[in-house]
């Protein structure tokens, strides 16, 4: 019998290998009652894909599928109202199961609570739920570690920048950054690539994709001649200059 | 029969509660002829103390002891001298390992690339041997996930930066920050909860202490009124102050 409420597990699955979940990842997904997944309509959720050999069998699925907006900037107050609405909706459909007794894990690429869609629930339920956050190797960290590139030493300041930017912010903040790695990549690479110039640290940047799966690719920033890059890529500037 | 040679390979195990070690992790340390750890002469490895359940019956393992250096400042030229002999001696055991055909595991909390000592390891031997690195769950994630604190979301700069900056510096990158993540903490610990409240942002600024562990501690900052904190304490200033 179930108790009389249940409980929020918001799951950090990894970057990408289903080797690099975690013990406890792995374990609240086969106890769960509910899994949840965000993924846009017609796409498999990502997530989902990592870590589906995992699922308790007779799991009750719940895919939340964003809306359909391609034809919204993201910054347009339609655009805002319409991913609220979802969120809103998607937070009722996952606290009528908890109120049911069901516990849900929500899966989350990478950190469920850096950059993750997860939040977006957890802010809406936490408060009202009992709830734990299970953390996840982050996609970043999945890219500096194939690229085998030290990314942070010693006293180093370390700066997660979107590069969604504009340029001469992303410069300024890149000159005073002893590493730094730049997300939200995609047709943003060359405003960062000519913001990496501007700062002087272009020579040691790394373009990074598909960090941890089979088919990633790792090459100096510098040598990629291409200004076409996916939203995910990822450009790294590792740190510690004065290592031995 | 062993290869030739022997694989290096650095293995993050994550924040400090064993759940949180990936399968990869588990698997290599199954695997691994050698496993090496760094610690304090006359201390355990916290690495070991988190992994030490999957190390391989009969695998070697070698302690990598540093050197006492209590009595000597880190920027002092002796301390740099000292820690430099230290690494090159340790590498020099690791690479007679893998001369041996032997695969040898680094164990390293949290994520090896980030702030982890596998790295003055790995910038000596990477070049010469066959390397792989698997990510961890960081000290950071496992800090954030305990709290319940979404950290960064959507276009939020996020900096992590190190106690020991000087105070105006630190006030003035957390003016400039969307969130942060301030490491080193220990004695630190006034100066930062200053320069916290130069920047406007001692009301959201969260203490935690041992991340993932059973005994573990968060307090909002403001709190907080004793000064005294352990060395890996850390204080996190979320982001995401538009969240919905």
């Amino acid at each position: 019998m179930n108790a009389a409420i249940g409980q929020l597990i918001g799951v950090g699955v990894g970057p990408g290998d289903p080797e690099l979940m975690t013990l406890k990842a792995v374990r609240a997904l086969e106890q769960a009652d509910v899994i949840a997944h965000f993924a846009k309509a017609g796409n498999n959720s990502h997530a989902r894909t990592i870590a589906g050999a995992h699922f308790r069998p007779g799991a009750e699925e719940l895919p939340l599928l964003y809306p359909v907006t391609t034809e919204i900037h993201r910054h347009d107050e339609a655009y805002k109202l319409a991913i609220g609405a979802f969120y809103d909706e998607s937070a009722a459909r996952v606290a009528e199961r908890l109120m049911a007794g069901l516990n849900v894990a929500v899966l989350s690429e990478g950190d469920p609570l850096f950059y993750g869609s997860y939040m977006h629930l957890h802010v809406r339920l936490a408060h009202r739920f009992p709830t734990r956050v299970i953390p996840g190797v982050t996609g970043m960290s999945g890219c500096w570690s194939q690229a085998g590139a030290p990314i942070a030493q010693g006293d180093d300041v370390l700066m997660v920048l979107p590069g969604t930017l504009d340029e001469p912010e992303l410069a300024r903040r890149l000159a005073e950054a002893d590493a730094a790695v730049i997300m939200k990549v995609g047709r943003n690479l060359p405003k960062i690539r000519r913001a990496l110039a501007a700062a002087g640290r272009l020579p040691r940047a790394l373009y990074v994709e598909r960090g941890t799966m089979a088919e990633s690719y790792v090459v100096p920033l510098a040598e990629r001649n291409d200004d076409r890059a996916p939203y995910f890529a990822i450009v790294l500037v590792p740190g510690w200059e004065r290592a031995a």
